[in-house]
């Protein structure tokens, strides 16, 4: 089997049901070189002890998983919210700071959907925007970039309102783009007459702050939450999407994030070797030619 | 009971069991004044036997539905497509020339998916931009405005390529208003960040070529295409959107078209008369006072 290609990442979301240990151990014995990582299995193993198991692993850190879920009103759900990305933000940093050189202090944002009883998607869009705002200056003393991540509009009222990436850029315009980027990924955006103009924009306003892929097919599951499929088995041209980003200058990992219910139930070694098949198959070819390191 | 608005019309997918004599007697025994029909049961019964009956009803006719399902390559499938598309064509206008006055002459156009094997979205849009081309001059002939419907993104690939109203108007803007048009379904396109700015622009180009009104809410049922509902009983903000159509100067009819297992379930005369209550509380509020006709 040849080597994975080195810009890939794994999310630990593919491999949902391994713990820290585990999902460090098998992306590293893959020959995987990076992984992005999500806060729940962090800190059931706790902060330090996340941090000290994933700079022991050598692997880069690519993003934390993640933060959002902003748009509820003012009052005291609303403050937790703001709390709770505040630690996430911590956690961030520290995990970035502990990972491989190469490492990136990236914190995906999932907006949140319309709060109970609501009916009003521009109210809760100016929520996420207000958030941003509250969350932007302890994410740039603390280094870390918060990457907006725009979902499919399947999920626009129940978990994201952020239903595009331009709608993503539109939100972080007011601010630095080492502070709050967007999130590309491929699943999410495949459908929108306007992605390709849209990554363009925003790689030259310097907000694509993670790239992650995987597939698209129908017909979907009932959970339609874990519709998502390994690169190349599903119908979303990532060539043409994987190109558009590279002509944008993007040249750290990408990211493999995949919910699906029979992914998850398989050997998690497995599932990252076949991740790091597809990703070959699929995204690899489609990379410029990786420069060698200076000796 | 108070009557219904006179500007409802119910689409027959919302009583999708009923057949045609029964879809119009119950329309008309709720005391609703429109009709929208659907082509396979016009032509189970007979395109001139449905106008006679359509004729008799004393009901306006809004929309056919449906063509489209033209993103298949050059071939002798495309050609089957464009001629079925050619026959729906003549149908709208006989049941329009058959419906009382204020009828309209529309069929609407869902663009169909990726064809089988296919990842070029693009491809596919650019073949319904191709479609309309041949077809205009049938549809300008038959005086029958072609109206392309958005449809939700989740149905992308395996139903629809155009998944937002300003694709539609883009796919549209080198036709006359008069032969292609778009559909303003609130269920399609209520989550888009640019929904507002295109119904405007689709106002201002003259395109609103029918408005059909229901409900998103979630979880979404195992069947996708069976996800929507009354007026008023979803997340939809049906007040905004409504008042854009009205602020176009958008005057006709408007339509209910719900595809549900539990409605489709029901007595159709039970459905006809809870559409009307929910089209009354929910959408008529939010449309200009009909104008008192000339005695």
């Amino acid at each position: 089997m040849t080597a994975p290609h080195p810009r890939l990442s794994i999310n630990q979301a593919t491999i949902k049901h391994a713990d820290l240990r585990t999902a460090l151990d098998v992306t590293r014995a893959a020959g995987v070189e990076a992984v992005g990582l999500w806060r729940e299995p962090v800190n059931a193993v706790g902060l330090d002890t996340a941090a000290a198991m994933l700079a022991d692993s050598g692997l880069r850190f690519t993003t934390h998983c993640r933060g959002g879920f902003f748009t509820v009103p003012e009052g005291a759900a609303r403050r937790a919210s703001i709390d709770e990305n505040r630690r996430a933000i911590d956690e961030t940093a520290a995990l970035a700071a502990a990972g491989a050189e190469g490492s990136t202090a990236v914190l995906v944002l999932v907006a949140g959907g319309l709060p109970e009883g609501s009916r009003d998607i521009a109210g809760a869009r100016a929520r996420v925007r207000d958030a941003l705002g509250e969350l932007a200056p302890h994410a740039e003393a603390a280094g870390v970039t918060l990457a907006i991540e725009p979902l499919h509009p399947m999920y626009a009222t129940d978990r994201c309102v952020v239903s595009t990436l331009g709608l993503a850029l539109d939100l972080a315009a007011d601010f630095s783009p080492h502070v709050v980027g967007a999130a590309v990924d491929t699943f999410h955006i495949f459908w929108d007459p306007d992605v390709l103009a849209q990554i363009a924009r925003a790689g030259r306003e310097g907000r694509i702050a993670t790239y992650q892929v995987c597939d698209w097919k129908t017909p979907l599951p009932a959970d339609v939450l874990l519709s998502r499929h390994y690169p190349g088995e599903g119908v979303i041209d990532l060539r043409t999407l994987t190109e558009a980003v590279v002509a944008t200058g993007y040249d750290r990992d990408i990211e493999v994030e995949i919910f699906h219910a029979d992914i998850w139930a398989d050997d998690p070694a497995a599932v990252v070797r076949r991740t790091a098949e597809t990703f070959g198959a699929s995204i690899a070819p489609h990379l410029a030619p990786a420069l060698a390191h200076p000796a």
